[in-house]
Parts: structure tokens; sequence; C-alpha cells
């Protein structure tokens, strides 16, 4: 099977830049120093090769995700970064289970639903869920008294792993760490949570980085220069054409967009439709004149933030150049 | 069940704006004036509810949309109201089927696929799908001449359909349908398909309005003051609170963002993660201060654009005030 024989849009995974992306990441943080965030995925397929890359603790965002990992058999030690009022599903799970507490209601749900590990969850300086700094260890001496045993902290500097710039980003995360080293002096526990593609490098006092994106990236990641290459792109098929643009069939439904339009090389992309992408061709630098689109055509359509446009799709192709060698479904969505 | 079972972020329509909607759309434009466009909601059960309002011809977006209405029994007469390089599976359909055609290429495929009826696609001033108003009649000529019953033409008026000022609206379309009017004087047959929810009782010249979003709205076209209610909302859990703001288990995987920020009625939203949305809570005019949302309260957030919201989720529940009274799943996505 090849590209030319799948439905499109289909997503669409580069296998040498997915195999450099594991690669490189495990060499930077080994093992237990990456907790893969499986947000960016949602497929136990990909979980499979990061746990093969020696990474066995997974980060999540829903239930659904972290019932999935349990049930496929990677669920050594998994964490829900996230907060839940009902945590009864999440207490069925044979799997080592940790999650995300910030109050004393998300506290209270992990007793009720038989949770018996937690992090608490600390605000870094991303408006988003977590407690302050100097509530932590009151909240962390309550989940005790609960008889929950508290592993550590957790707390994402959110609004530092885009940065542009590397020195602002380094300069953001560590004032973000600051208040969570604090709070984790007041907390105690052995595990120190945080971090994401962005400042998987730069983030120093994290015992554990939570990056997801890593393993597919995006263009928004891209623009950042790290030592990873886009693998994942959508595959689309140019459906009509005129004079001064073309139009392909992947929109709305297939690419999330709150990062804004994807990319398209060779091309500059207008505006997207539910089931459409209107582009028109660009000369690079080096070429004379812009290269032409022609119906039928195959091309790669590259989003703008990987984790949303995942979410819309049942499967991934993975290629060898255009030769499809393995299909994953992506089996963790919904929640 | 009741709404406090639901696992969320789920899709919830309200029964009674839901029903205003379906009965004020087939009043204005019974029967066969009204072609529903499936992308909006992508759902037989919804599907049904029109057909059982007197809607008994369909428009689609996707190939799946369609194959799901012909195996639902649905195919009197459906439109696929876009271009394929590779109509297959339109071919093999027990339906009546109409595809969209605006090039030489796409004409092949629909003689190769063995789709035998098709109107030709016209653009009509929005930058996407379709072929010049002076080139219709020769692709139909060409259509004609390998065999295609020719049914008439389509051109979307979707640079119109959103416009805030009626009048502007009214004009833009106006101007639009003079295209097609032309289109349809040299291609002949006795089907205009154009319009939207935002034109339904602007466009003068369609023998057949394309109208989807009418049954669900979003915040997008409630604006405009159309007699359509915001019958959709995701039903969303209060997971974290703090002094300025909470934060809802609803983000940008529950979400079509393309049009912006979804809203809370009584707070203002601040931004949206994957799995969150962060919000502060605003007084209304009428009150002294704003209310406050505790940690495990639901609460509805209605999008900005229904169509990429619904294609991300497996199934809506229709409510009676807080009471499930039915649930239909979302069953024509992917492709």
């Amino acid at each position: 099977m090849t590209i030319h024989d799948l439905v499109t849009p289909a997503l669409v995974v580069d296998a040498a830049a997915f195999e450099h992306n594991l690669v490189t990441m495990s060499q930077a943080l080994p093992g237990g120093r990456l907790r893969p965030h499986v947000k960016a995925h949602k497929s136990v397929a990909i979980a499979r090769r990061q746990a093969a890359a020696g990474h066995r603790a997974f980060t999540c965002a829903t239930v659904r995700e972290m019932e999935g990992l349990a049930a496929a058999g990677l669920g050594d030690d998994l964490l829900l970064a996230n907060e839940v009022v009902d945590a009864t599903r999440l207490g069925r799970l044979e799997a080592r289970v940790t999650v995300a507490v910030d109050s004393l209601e998300t506290i209270a749900a992990a007793v009720a639903g038989g949770v018996r590990e937690v992090l608490l969850d600390v605000n870094v300086g991303l408006p988003r869920c977590g407690c302050t700094p100097e509530d932590a260890g009151a909240l962390a001496d309550e989940a005790r008294r609960r008889g929950l045993v508290v592993r550590g902290v957790m707390g994402y500097e959110g609004h530092a792993v885009g940065l542009d710039d590397r020195e602002r980003r380094r300069d953001e995360t560590r004032q973000a760490m600051e208040k969570l080293a604090a709070a984790h002096r007041d907390v105690g526990g052995d595990v120190v949570s945080a971090g994401g593609t962005g400042t998987f490098d730069l983030n120093d006092l994290a015992t554990e980085i939570q990056a997801g994106s890593y393993v597919l990236l995006d263009t928004a990641y891209a623009r950042l220069g790290l030592p990873f290459r886009e693998a994942l792109s959508v595959l689309s098929t140019v459906v009509s054409t005129s004079a001064a643009y073309a139009v392909a069939d992947c929109g709305l439904k297939a690419l999330g967009m709150d990062h804004g339009n994807p990319s398209i090389y060779g091309a500059s992309v207008w505006f997207c439709s539910d089931e459409h992408v209107t582009f028109a061709p660009s000369a690079a630098p080096s070429e004379e004149r812009p290269r032409s689109f022609r119906v039928g055509e195959r091309i790669r359509v590259h989003p703008a933030h990987v984790d949303p446009t995942v979410a819309y799709h049942e499967r991934f192709y993975l290629l060898d150049g255009e030769a499809v060698i393995e299909t994953w479904p992506v089996d963790l969505r919904g929640w």
C-alpha cells in the first residue's frame, strides 16, 4: 500500500523523522527522566514505541487515555496530570495510578474514587489548574490526613514552552520552577513533574519532563529550532484548481486551528473551510517561478498544533517514503 | 439519566430549541426547498428528524456522509456538494447520487466511478472549488457528451453567509447569484442549489437551500439575529477555581476553534487549552456582582462554530431541561 491508496485527508507519519525524534529525546532524557504525554498522539501504538525507547511512565490528560494505557499493559506508572471531580473510573484501573489534585474537592474525589496516590498540582504562572504555591503544603497535609500518598508536585510552565526566544523561554521556566520548588519544599515527596517539548532541555528542576509533541511535532514547535523534526502531516488530495489558487480536501475537521492555519511547503495558505484548504503556489527564493498544483495530486499539509489535529482522526499511517508500512489507531480519543 | 450522569465534556442539545429550529426552517423552506447539509451534525438521527420534517433530499460534504445516509435508507436524493477525484465509493451506493464537478478531471472521475448525475459547481465569489461562470457551459457540454446527466448548477455564497449586516448579506448574495444565474443559463437543468443558514431567507434564486447549521446553531450565527436558537452546547465540569478565574474540562479537543473562543454565559472566556477552558465570572448589567463558580458544577460552553465542534464527539445527548431523553451517535465522522 502507498499513499496513493489512502482515503484523504489522512494522518501520515514519516518513519525516519519519527525515529529521529524518539531517539533524540530518549538520549536527552533517558528512561524515567521523560514521562511522555500521550495527549499529543492518543495512540497505544506510539506509547508502546516510547516504552520500548525506555520511558515506562506516562502522562495523560483524560481518564480515557489512562484506561487505554492500563488496558494495553502500559500501566507501570500512569499520571493523570489533570483534575477530576469523579475518580471512580481511575480507582478501578489495574495500574499504578497517580492523579493531580489542587483543592479539597479533588482530594475528596481521589479518596472517594479509590485512587491512592496524588501529586499536588501547583500554578506556576499559567492561569489554569493548580493551587497557589502557598496553599500546596496545607493541601498535601490534608491529602495525607485522608490516607493518600503524596508523591510530590507538578506544575506546567505552559506560558513558557512556546516562546520564540530561547533565553526568554529559559528565564520564564526558571521563574516558574522557583515557584514549584517553593511548593515542593512544603509538600515533600520525590516527584517534581513539569515541562514540555519547548522546555525539555531548559527545565533543570523537574525530576521528570511531561513532553508529548516532540515525537510528532507541529509547525508551532518547529519554529523554535528544537532538535526534532516535523514527522506528522495530513495527506490531502488537490480537488480543484484555478488561475490563482488550488484547493485540497483537508479542512477544519482534519486540523486543530487554535494555533492558526496549517502550512503547505511551496505554497501560502489562504484559509480553511470545513473540508477544504485554499492555497496559492509560492516561489521559493531559489526558484524562478512557483510550482503548479494539479487536480488529483497528493500533498502534505502541516498542522500548526499536533494535539487537536490528531484528535480528529481514526488512525495514523506510518510511511517509509510513499510506502505505508504500519497503521496505528488513534485509540485514546474521547473522554 | 440526567446531565449529572454524563461524562464531560459532552455534546448536549436542548430539545425545545432543536424542535423550534426544525419547525421554523421547515415552515420557511418546506420540503425540497431545503436540502439540509448534514456536515453540520454528521448524524443519521438528526437527518431522520429533518426527513420527518419534510426534507428528503440531503447535502453532504464527504463520501462517508453519503454512505451513511444511503445505508440508513435516506438516499432518495443525495448531493455530494464537493469535488472528488475518485468516485468509486459513490458509484456503489444504493441511492440517487449527484456529485459536484468543476473540471475535466472531476467529470472523468464521476464517469469512471459510475456516478450518473452531476451539478456544475460554480465559483460565485468564495475562493474555493467551482469553475468560473464562463466555463460552466462548456464543462456541462463535456459532461453530457460523456453520458452524465447534468441536473443544473450549485454555487455557495460562503463569503456572504456570515456578514453581520443583513443588507450587506442580501447584496452580496444577489451579486453571487447573478453569477450563478449566468452559469445556469449556459448549463441548463432544473436545479440551482446554493445558500446557507445565514442567507436562507435572502437567496431568491436558488431552487434549494443547503443550510445545515440552523438546526443546532453556534454563537457566530446567533449574532446575526436569525430566527433560530442556540440548541447545541458542550456540557462541561468545573474542575478548578481560583480567586480570579475558574477552569472547566472543555478544551481544544472538544471545540472547533477557527471562529475563535467559545462563550460561557455569565463569564468571559480567557483561553482554551487541550482539555481546559479558563474563564472569569462577569456581572450582567442587571446584576450587582458576578456569579461564582464552584468545583464540580456543570456548565454549558457554547461553541463559536458548530461543524468542527461536532466532529470531535462520539454522540449528542438530547436534553429536556436536565433530563437526557435521547442519545444520537455522531456516526458520519471521518472520510
